[in-house]
C-alpha cells in the first residue's frame, strides 16, 4: 500500500465511518426515518470534500502498480465513498447522467477494468476480503447492527465456499467413488451450519436498523456513465457452484444464465473461474439419473441418500433467506412504511415486488417446488427418492 | 465440434448467408433503401425459425464442454443468427424489454457467461477469429462490399496487433535498450501497414452498400434482459495497447477508461489479460520524460526520434480513420439519407453527433491535438521534440 | 475421450489389474517374497506388449485435443503402465540410460509437457482424481490393502486440502477478525479428521501386503532420457499451505525450498498456482508476533489459542506419520527382510535412513521441536505460548 | 524493488561485472586461456564475499511480495552471480553433491519455486527481459564481444518471436483465409531477419573471445542439490512454436518431446503457456495435407507456395546456425584448443560430438532433410512442393 493508499484507507476507517455514523443517528431520529433531504447538510458536505481530496491525490499519483490485492482494496475503499455519497443522495442515478463524483468514477474505472470487475464495492470488500484491524473490519457506520448484519453475512458465505469446495472435489471422483460420502457428508454439515447462522441472525438482527440505517448502503449508482446494481451477500460463486454442481439450476436456462450474467463482474476473477469451470460440468443429479441402472449397488444407495440430504439441506436454506430473513429485515419493514413501490429499495434495482417474484423462483429451484412454469427438478429428485430403499431401522 | 454445432455452422455459411443476400437485394432495390418493413417477410420468417430450430437442439444437447475455441465459436454463430434478426427488425431493443429471441437468448447467456465475454458476437468473430472454409469466411451476406470490408478490417486488426506486440516486447527492455530501436521500427512500419491498408480500403468500399447492407448488421441489440452495444472493428485490445504504451492516453482519465470499461467484454479473455496488463505500465512518453537528464546520449536521441515517429504514424491512422473511413462512410450517406439522427445509426447506440464528438476526442489524443479541454498530451510531445538535435544531413 | 483413450482405461481397470495381482500372488507366495526375478515371465510379457499396442495406436492418433482432464487422465494411464513395467523389472532405472518403454515414453512427454507436470503418474492420479467406475476407482492390483491404501490416502489428502482452505479464506481478513476463530476451528477441526483417518489405516492396513505389494509400485523410473522418483501420497499443495501459512516451515529455507522445487512439477498446476501464492504471504506465525502489543485484546487471546492448537494438531499428525505409518510400514518391515539399504526401497530414491533423516526433520519442523540445527520455530512458539493468559476454568 | 534488490541490481551492474572484467583478462593471458586455476584468486573470493553479503540480506528480508517481474528479475541476479562463481570454478557440479552457495541457493530456490522455473538464470534474463540502464545492459563483463553475442541473441530471438506471433495469429483463421497470405508473408520476412542478424553476428564476433571469455558463464551448475542445464539463446517458446505449427517438429516425436520437457522450466511461465497451447494444434502442413481435395484452388496455390517458403526459410536459418554459429564459435575452437571431449564445454552438459549430433537432428528436422532414422517430413514436403503449379513468369 502506497502511503497515500494507507491514509485513505484509514480515513474511510475513522472520520468516514463517524460521519455516516452520525448521519445515521440523524436520520434515525426523525419521526419520517426514510428521510434524508436536509439532514446533516454540514456533515455530507464534508464527507464528500474529504474522499474527493484522498481520491484526487491516489488519481494523481499515476499508474500504481501495487498488485491485485492491494488494488482491489483500494477499489473497495473508493467503493465505500461513492456508496455512501449515494445513500446520503449527494449522487442519484435517476437524476444524473453521469456520476458528479468524476474524480471517483476515474479511480474506480481505472481500478474496476485493471482489476477485471465492475468499477464499485461489490460483496467480497465486506465479506470475504474485509480486512480487520485490532479486532474491527470496515463498515459504514459503527452501528452495532451493520457489524452483526456484516459478520453473519461472512460466515454464511464460508459455509456456502466450504459446501462448494466439497463438492468440487467430488467431481473427479465422481458419483461411486468410496471417498464421495465423505464430501458429501461435509458438504451437507457446511449447508446446515448456513443454515444456524442464518437462524441466529434472525434473532440478533434489529429489523429497524437494518432496513433505515445499514440498506440504504447497497442501493444502485453511477460509476461514469453506467449505473451498477448494489451489491448483496450473494456475490461469491460458492452458492451458484452449489447449486450447478447439484443440478438444482441450469446454465442453459435463460432465467438462471441471466443470473449469472448479471453477477460475474460483481465477483472476484479467481471465482469468475471456478463458476465458469462448473458452468460446463454434469451435475450430480444428472449423474446420478445417467447410472440408473446401478440404483441397487450399496454405493448407489448410500451416495444417493447423502446426496438428497445436500440437496434439502441447501433447499431449506434457500427457504430460511426467503421466508424468513428477505421477510423479516425487507418485506414487513417496507409494507410498514408504505414503501414497497419505491424505487431504489433493493440493491438490484427493479421495485420490490418484482425482485420478490426473481427471488422466489430461485428460491422454487433450489428447493425443487413443484413448479412447472419453471425449469424446477421436483420431477427428477421425485424419481432418484423413489429409488431408495428403506433405511434399515 | 458436435455434429449439431456443425450442422448450425454450415446453416450460417449457407442458407443463412443466402436468405440475408436476398434480403438485402430486396430493401436495396426500394427508393427508401433504409426501409425494411413489410419486406421479404417470408424470408425473414424462414430465417427466424430455421435458426431458432438450430439453436434449440443445441440448447437441448445440454451442457456441451468443447473447449474454449469451439465455444467461442458457437457464440459467434448465435451472434450473427441475433444480429440478423435485429438488422431485418425480427427485434427491436427499444420495444421490447427482453429478446423475443428466448433460446438464442439462452444459448448465448450460457456461452457468454463461461467464456467470460458478452453474450453476443463481437469483431473477433468477423475478424481474428473467423475461419476459412475453402477460401470462405463467415459473413453476413455474400456481398463483396461486405467481403471487402471484414477482410481489410481484419488486416487492419492485425496491423494494430503487430504494432502492439513490439511495444509489448520493448517494455521489459527499457528506452535505453540498443534493439529497443528495431521495436520501434518494427511498431512503425506495422502502423503505416494499417494506414496503407485502410487507403485501400477507402478507395475501393462502395459507400452505399456498405452503408445499407453491411452496417446494419452490427446495431446494439438485447440478448436477454440487457441490451448490448454492437461489434466493432476495434474491439481487440492491440489498439489500446498502443495507446497506452505511448502514452497518448492514459488509464487514469475518465473519458479514457470509461471506453475501456465498456470494452472489456467485447474482447476475448486473453486479449483482456493483455490490456489489463498494459493499464499498469509507465508508458513510453512518461519514460522519455522520466530520463531527460539523458537528453544528450546517442541511444535517446536515437530513440526518441523513432517514438516520436511511431507516435505519428498512430495518429496519422487515427486521422485518417475519423476524417476519411467514418466521415465517407457513415457521416456523409447519413447526412445524405437525412438519418444522421436516427437511433441505432451507430454500432454503440448513441446518436450519431455525440458518437462523432466522443471519436474527434479519441482521435485528438491521439494526435496529439493541442487541446486543453481533455488530457492531450501536446505539449509533452512539443517538449521531447524539442530536444531532438537537428539531423544530420 | 477418444474410443482409443477408453479402450486404453478399460485395460488398465481390467486386464493390466488382473496381470498385476496374478504377479502380485506369485511373488507373494515365494520364501523371498522380494524377488520378481524370473517369475511370472510370461505374464509380464503380455503385459508389457498390451500396453504398447494400446499406447502405439494412441500416439497415432496425433494432437489429441481433448482438454486438460482427459489428457491428465491419459497420462495416468500411461504412468499406471510405467510404473508397472518398473514394479516388474521390465524397466529399471540403473541399467538402462533412457526408458526401453519407447512409445510410452513418447506419450507420457507429449501429455506432461503439454498439461505442465512430471510426465509420469503423480498421487493426483490415485487420489484426488482418480475416477470410479461402478464404485471401483483404478488401482494397480484388486489386493484390498491398496485398495485401503488409496482410499485413506484419499481421506488423509481431502482433510489436508480443507485444513489449507481454510487457512487460505483466513489469509485476506488478518487475525484479528472476527470470523478468523471459525476458520482456525476449521482448519482444527480437518487436521483432527487426517489424525482419524490415519489411526484407522494403521489399524487396518497389512505390513506384508503393503510392504511387498503395493509400495513397489512407486518406486523412481525413467520416461525417456531423465529419471523421475515416485508418487507418494503428499504430492499435493495442502499440506505446504498449512506448513506455510501456519509459520512452522518457511520458503527461504534452504531444505524446505528444495523440497518444494523437487515436488512442484509432481502436482497439478492449480495446485501449483495455490503454492506458488502462498509463498509470498506473510504466516500466521509472524502475524501474531508482529501483532504483539495486541497481545491484552480478547480477540488475540481467543485467535492465538486457537492458532496454536491448529499448530498442534499439525505437529501431532506430522508425528503420526513419521512415527507410527512409516515406522510400522517401512521401516520395520525393511529392517525385517533386511532391505534397508536397498536402492530403490523408497519413492523418492535415496536409501532409507538418508530419506528417514529428512522426513525427520520436516516432522520436526512441523511439530516445533527443540531442535537448533534446522530452523524450528519452537522459540517463537513457546513466546506465544506464554502470551496465553490462564483459561478461565 | 526493494532498496537491497536494487543495491544488488547495481552491484551485478557494476562491481560484479569489473570484476568478471579483470579475471577475464588474466585467464585471456595466459598461454592456456582455457586455465583457471590460480589466477586472480583475491578477486574471486572478493566476488564470492561480496555477492554472498548481498544475497543474505535479501535472505532476511523475508517473504519479499514485490510482484512477478521485480522476482524474476532478482532470479536473474542471483543467478548471474552463481553462475559466474561456476565459471570462476568457485564451484563445480562434479565435485559437489550440493551447491556451497548455500544462501544463494535457498534464495534461488525460493523465487525459481515460486515463479515457476529452474532457479537459476536462463536466457530471457539476458535477452528478451534485460533492461538496459543509460544505454547498457546487464552482462556478465563488459568485452565488447559479449555485448555483441547478447545483443544479437536478442535480435534473434525477437525474430523467430515475431514470426511465431505470425503463425498463431494464422492459427484461428486456416490456411484457405484470405488474410493468412500476409500472415505467411510476415513470418517469411521475420525469419529473414533472424538470418540477417546471425550474417551479422557471424561476421562481427570474435572466435576466441567467445570461446574462452563468454561461453563459460553459460555452463551447467547446481542450485541446492540439483545440477541445471546452462541457459543458451533459444530458450523461448518462439523457435518451438514455429517448428511445431510448421508442422516440421512434432510433438509425439520422443526426441522433440525430450527436448520440450528439458526445455519448458527454462522458459517464462507466460512463454510456457504460449508453447503448450501449440502442442494441441493442427500443424499448416497437415492443414495443407488434409485439404489436398483443394489443390487447384487459387487460395491453395497461393498460400501453399508461401507457406513452403516459410519452410524453407526457417530452415535455411537453422542451416546457419549449425553449419555457421555453431562450426565457427564451438567446433573449431574447441578442435583447436582440443577440447572437444571437456565435460562442461557446452551449455546442456553432455559431451560436444554427443551434443553436436543432437543439433544436427533437430538442424534436419526443421530444413526437412531426407533422413528416415528420424521422422523428417521430406516427404511430405516433397509431395506438396510436387503440387504446385508452375508460376506464371
Ligand atoms: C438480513 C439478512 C438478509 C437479508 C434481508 C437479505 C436479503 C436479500 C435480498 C433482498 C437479496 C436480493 C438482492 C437484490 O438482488 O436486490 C439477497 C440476495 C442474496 N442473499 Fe441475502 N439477505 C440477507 C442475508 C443473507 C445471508 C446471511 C446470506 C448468506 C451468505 C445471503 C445470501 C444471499 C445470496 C446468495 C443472494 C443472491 C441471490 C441468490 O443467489 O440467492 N443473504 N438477499
Ligand atoms: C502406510 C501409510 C503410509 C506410509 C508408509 C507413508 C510413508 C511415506 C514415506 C516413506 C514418505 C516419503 C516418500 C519419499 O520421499 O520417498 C511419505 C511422504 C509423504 N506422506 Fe506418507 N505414508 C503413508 C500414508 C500417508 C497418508 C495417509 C498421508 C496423508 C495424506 C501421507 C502424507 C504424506 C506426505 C504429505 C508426504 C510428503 C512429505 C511430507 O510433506 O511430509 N502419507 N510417506
Amino acid at each position: 500500500m502506497t502511503p497515500n493508499a494507507a491514509a485513505f484507507d484509514a480515513w474511510i476507517r475513522g472520520p468516514f465511518r463517524d460521519m455516516n455514523s452520525e448521519l445515521e443517528a440523524l436520520y434515525f431520529a426523525q419521526a419520517d426515518r426514510a428521510n434524508v433531504a436536509g439532514v446533516g447538510d454540514a456533515i455530507k458536505q464534508q464527507l464528500l470534500t474529504e474522499g474527493r481530496d484522498h481520491i484526487s491525490v491516489l488519481l494523481g499519483e499515476g499508474n500504481t502498480d501495487e498488485g491485485f490485492d492491494a488494488n482491489f482494496d483500494l477499489l473497495g475503499n473508493v467503493g465505500f465513498y461513492m456508496a455512501a455519497c449515494r445513500r446520503h443522495e449527494l449522487t442519484e442515478p435517476s437524476r444524473e447522467t453521469r456520476s458528479p463524483l468524476t474524480e471517483a468514477s476515474a479511480l474506480a474505472m481505472q481500478l474496476g477494468a485493471s482489476l477485471g470487475t465492475v468499477p464499485r464495492f461489490a460483496s467480497a470488500h465486506l465479506e470475504t476480503h474485509n480486512r480487520a484491524h485490532n479486532g474491527v473490519f470496515k463498515s459504514f457506520t459503527s452501528l452495532e447492527d451493520e457489524i452483526t448484519f456484516i459478520a453473519y453475512n461472512t460466515r454464511g458465505a464460508f459455509g456456502y465456499i466450504r459446501a462448494a469446495e466439497a463438492l468440487l472435489h467430488l467431481l473427479p471422483l465422481g458419483i461411486s467413488h468410496p471417498v464421495a460420502a465423505d464430501l458429501l457428508r461435509q458438504a451437507k454439515a457446511s449447508l446446515e451450519e448456513v443454515h444456524r447462522y442464518n437462524a441466529e441472525l434472525f434473532e440478533v438482527l434489529d429489523v429497524e436498523r437494518f432496513f433505515y440505517c445499514v440498506r440504504p448502503y447497497y442501493k444502485p449508482h453511477r460509476v461514469g456513465l453506467r449505473e451498477y446494481r448494489g451489491a448483496n451477500a450473494g456475490d461469491f460463486a460458492g452458492i451458484n457452484v452449489i447449486d450447478l454442481l447439484l443440478g438444482l439450476c441450469r446454465a442453459d436456462d435463460p432465467y438462471y444464465s441471466q443470473i449469472l450474467v448479471d453477477k460475474f463482474l460483481f465477483m472476484r476473477p479467481d471465482d469468475q473461474l471456478v463458476l465458469r469451470d462448473c458452468m460446463r460440468r454434469q451435475s450430480l443429479l444428472d449423474a446420478f439419473l445417467a447410472e440408473l441402472d446401478q440404483q441397487g449397488a450399496p454405493w448407489y444407495q448410500g451416495n444417493l441418500r447423502l446426496f438428497l440430504e445436500v440437496c434439502e439441506a441447501h433447499g431449506r436454506t434457500a427457504l430460511q433467506h426467503h421466508e424468513q430473513l428477505v421477510e423479516k429485515f425487507i418485506v414487513q419493514p417496507a409494507d410498514e412504511g408504505e414503501r414497497a413501490d419505491d424505487a431504489g429499495l433493493t440493491a438490484s434495482g427493479p421495485p420490490l415486488p418484482v425482485l420478490l417474484k426473481a427471488l422466489k423462483t430461485l428460491c422454487d429451484l433450489r428447493a425443487g417446488a413443484p413448479r412447472d412454469d419453471i425449469p424446477s427438478r421436483y420431477r427428477e429428485l421425485a424419481t432418484l427418492r423413489g429409488l431408495l430403499a428403506p433405511e434399515a431401522s
